[in-house]
């Protein structure tokens, strides 16, 4: 019988203190310490791995890309814990043209399945700025840009195969649309972080890539008239809209002054107070359908209604240019000073209100904290960057003082969610803990005893 | 203290037999004994009427407009039950239209919600031939002829309130699309006919009524071209295709000799092997995209295609003419015979060979059953209804047999489902019990054991 260790071939455990760095640190966040790196590059050997570890009471932390942003997947800091990488587990890849679906490893990255779905015209429509791996973004349920289109990863999950921490496989990997049989087992494990399972593979619906592409970004002087352009728009182009991102001009202007290669489409003068990025995408061919054309003339006539009296501004522009400024909103505002991400979501007919009342209260409370935010509001989200010179107040100081408050306006008073689209991971968990209904803690608690009863996977507390 | 019965006003309850007739038996399937009906009209009598029926280990079974298809809302047998009917639970239906949701109670119709919605230009998208209530279109997952476009109840779903077997109420009505923070508890009442609670109100997104609706009855000669037109059709009018329902001969030879004043649209001459019903819906203007013109265009293409082979007709036609030769297929079958209708989905790209292997199977085992299939290829759905004359074999007999060879050949050699839509109940319940998997099993068990201890709500197991 050939040596093993963790329960697999010895050449698939690291354990040079070398070799983990990068599985002990995150892209952005988290960072701790780890025993060894298991890489199992089968759903077998990832069984044979968890099977060892539950009869030794090891601690495992599932990771993907490791680009999560609430520290999700890096282990904790006791030096116990050993990494699972899904990094070799990527051998499965297969696309089914008529289904419109592909069957993939849990360790295949976005964009190799991309890559591959290209070849045959598809594409895997959720759409970030990072570049995890598919079993990653199920436990996470990702969602990204283009939500408002083609919603997150659980709306576009058929089936996913899980191993559970004593090593059983639960076999989902199902291609049907329709399969009403009682308790859809899957969704347990999606947005749940691997806590309940390791996320080893799925079947995911995909799309037709869109022949046509265009963008629009239209300076907007308050929230209400940025809510109206999106009734307008979802009323007339609905089934083509494919983003409506808004960045407000706090988020904007950072990004002419530290992206001098990017060009302010708004001119030098004054920034309208929201920009915002509209983007429709057809499978149609532009002699069918003008997309260009319907673009224009929809924002045309939009702002000679009484409903587009906001809108100052009306500029189309090829998308990778408009895409560009909305990518370098983050690195910019860390140009800035101490940025804190907020990923917050609300209904959406409640983002004015909710941002003023940010506004309103940083003015009084925090006058030197800029709100920088932009966001999806197509789905209700923002992202609430709230920037400030260090020099004027530690983060250590200030950080749970500005989450606290805006957490509680956003949960509390506008019914919404301080995590929008980021998961819950040891940066945000005590926001989970204060507000989780004591029932949904209740059911946690109970899945993780039946599903983990030794507590092993992860760090996350979903109980 | 004003006298209670079962926890509510003595009116709320119902126990005159006379009374109760309509509650005990399902619209076309199931059929029971009630010990009376209770018809609480707020959340809070809902939550009253099952602390009393926890406290006094009643059993209860809920109930919408008792339209479903496996038997899951009518009581058993036993004249012990009450039946909880949601038919007064209709005072909230508030519409948000800058949202696009609906927030509703849970005995709101299906009907009544889309009236309110279409005062707004909004719809519920999620169309069948019945009109149930909200709260049990959660509780089924309902699907339906747009489900290719818009999704199952799941996929529309943004919020749930649910009251437990103990009466516990779970507020889960939220209106927000982006929601991230751990177990989606919503999901474990989504699909499970009521079993694990009730469901009392929904959050749901809505979408604006398309503003042109257009059809045409494509003719095909075998299955595999049937798939053919869909790839190409979802490649080219992909965003607009809102349906893809195919027809057999089978099933569409019926419906012209049974509703003579519907017109045969192939004419008096020979049926083509299946006729595909196909819809493109849009909120685009006419005098943007003509939606007729690219119908006709786009099938036109394939048709003059290699891959357009096996289409033998192209009828374009009115949207109600030819829907309602779709909607007339089960009522004209069942003046044909016997008729054993199965839910069954499989990936789509088996269909064909699906079909071809119950076709054979029944020409030599069963020569005398017909295949009349009919169904939403473009999920991989499919009614699969098998006719024949009772005088030859007896039912009692007859289904058991074809029940267990079609769904042994579909969920074992085409790993398909026994349950596309309808869900599960005891008319499947046997089904489950053989198809599903222990773990899935062990956490229905899990889960019953938490939310309803006493093993109270309905008749279905799913443990």
């Amino acid at each position: 019988m050939p040596e093993t260790h963790y329960g697999l071939d010895p050449g698939a455990i690291l354990e040079d203190p070398s070799d983990l760095a990068k599985y002990e640190t995150g892209w952005r966040y988290g960072a701790g310490k780890a025993a060894a790196v298991a890489r199992p590059s089968t759903t077998e050997e990832v069984s044979c791995f968890l099977r060892h570890c539950f009869e030794h009471g090891i601690r495992v932390m599932p990771q993907g890309a490791n680009t999560g942003l609430v520290g999700a997947s890096t282990p904790d800091g006791s030096g116990s814990m050993v990494v699972l990488s899904l990094e070799r587990l990527n051998r499965r890849l297969e696309i089914n043209a008529t289904d419109r679906t592909a069957r993939v490893d849990g360790g295949v990255l976005l964009s190799r399945l991309n890559e591959a779905l290209a070849e045959q015209g598809l594409l895997f429509p959720v759409d970030l700025g990072a570049d995890p791996m598919i079993g990653a973004m199920v436990a996470t349920n990702t969602g990204g840009t283009r939500l408002l289109r083609y919603g997150d990863v659980r709306r576009n999950l058929l089936g996913a195969e899980v191993v559970l921490a004593d090593g059983t496989v639960l076999d989902g990997l199902t291609a049907l649309r329709k399969n009403n049989t009682g308790l859809d087992a899957k969704q347990l494990f999606t947005g749940t972080t691997g806590v309940f399972g390791v996320v080893t593979g799925a079947v995911l619906q995909v799309v037709p890539v869109p022949k046509q592409r265009v963008t629009a970004f239209v300076g907007v002087n308050d929230g209400e008239a940025v809510l109206a352009l999106l009734s307008a728009l979802e009323h007339v182009v609905s089934e083509l809209l494919s983003a409506f991102e808004v960045i407000s001009a706090g988020a904007l202007e950072p990004v002419f002054r530290h992206q001098t290669r990017l060009r302010n489409p708004f001119g030098s003068g004054a920034l309208p107070s929201f920009g915002v990025l509209v983007e429709l995408s057809t499978t149609l061919p532009s002699e069918r359908l003008d997309l260009a054309d319907l673009l224009e003339a929809t924002l045309g006539t939009h702002v000679e209604s009484e409903a587009g009296a906001g809108v100052t501004d009306v500029l189309l522009g090829r998308p990778e240019d408009l895409w560009e400024i909305r990518h370098h909103v983050s690195e910019s505002l860390r140009g800035e000073g101490k940025v804190l991400g907020l990923d917050i979501s609300v209904p959406r007919s409640a983002l004015p209100a909710f941002r003023e009342s940010i506004r309103a209260w940083l003015e009084n409370e925090h006058p030197f904290v800029r709100l920088c935010d932009f966001g999806h509001w197509g789905d209700g989200g923002v992202h609430l960057n709230l920037v400030w010179d260090e020099a004027l107040a530690p983060a250590a100081e200030l950080v749970p003082r500005l989450q606290d408050r805006v957490y509680d306006l956003a949960v509390g008073r506008f019914q919404g969610s301080y995590s929008a689209e980021h998961g819950v991971g040891p940066h945000n968990q005590r926001f989970f803990d204060r507000f989780t209904d004591p029932s949904i803690k209740g059911l946690g608690a109970l899945l993780k005893g039946h599903l983990d009863p030794k507590g092993l996977l992860g760090t996350t507390r979903l109980w």
